[in-house]
C-alpha cells in the first residue's frame, strides 16, 4: 500500500481513457447488486452534491441523472472506493426497478454451464 | 428487452475494444463487495471450467488465476450476467484477502464530502 491513491483519503478518481470510471450500484437493504454503469467527473460531482444517483449515460453521452424520467431515483446511503480509484460502489435506496428492462436488478440471469438462465430472484447472498 | 442478449439464454459477453467485460465479485456469504476486475474470453473460460475466479490483469497483460500465488483462491458459487451482457457478477467464496492491499475487500474506505475515511468494516448491506 504504497502509492498516496490506495493509503489515502484524498478522492481523487483514476479516470479511464475517455474519463470515466465504473459505478457499482447495490441495495442497502439486500445488499442485491443492482446495476454497473459508469461516471465521469460531472456525474461524480451531482451525485455527491445531491444525494441520488447520477451516472454518464454511454449510449447517450450524456448526464443520467438515474430515475429523472421513470422515477426510479437511487438515494444513495454509502459511497466506497476501491483501491486504485477506478471503482465506485454506491449503496442506494431504490425508488423502483434499476433495470431498463424492469427487472429490479440487471443481473436477472445466472450463468450456467451450456447458457443462461432466467431467474430474477436476485439476492446479495 | 427486445435484443437477443438481454432476452436470451445464451451467453453472448459484450466484449469492449479490448476484449474485455466488467467482473465483479461479492462474498457468497456475507454479500460485500469484495473486488472489481474484467475478464477476457481466455478468463471467462477459464472460470467456467475451473469453477475458481479467472481475471486478466490490465497491468500485467496476462491471464490472472487469482490467488494462484498468494493462495487466496475464490471459489464461484453463482455466476451472473447482467442486461447487455457487459458485466459478470460472481458471488465467491474467499480463501483470502481479495485487495492485494491485504484488506479483506478493496472498498476499505468511504467517499465523504471532503475527502476519503478508512473504513475497513465493509457489509454488504
Amino acid at each position: 500500500m504504497s502509492h498516496p491513491r490506495e493509503t489515502g483519503t484524498r478522492l481523487d478518481p483514476r479516470w479511464d481513457a475517455n474519463g470515466l470510471i465504473t459505478a457499482i450500484a447495490t441495495n442497502a437493504t439486500s445488499g442485491e447488486l443492482l446495476m454497473v454503469a459508469h461516471m465521469n467527473a460531472d456525474a461524480l460531482a451531482a451525485t455527491l452534491a445531491t444525494g441520488e444517483a447520477h451516472y454518464w449515460s454511454r449510449s447517450r453521452s450524456e448526464l443520467w441523472h438515474k430515475g429523472a424520467t421513470s422515477g426510479h431515483i437511487q438515494r444513495v446511503i454509502e459511497m466506497r472506493i476501491d483501491c486504485d480509484q477506478d471503482a465506485l460502489w454506491l449503496k442506494v435506496e431504490p425508488a423502483g426497478p434499476a433495470c431498463h428492462t424492469g427487472q429490479r436488478s440487471c443481473f436477472y440471469r445466472r450463468v450456467e454451464e451450456g447458457g443462461l438462465i432466467l431467474d430474477v430472484n436476485v439476492n446479495g447472498n
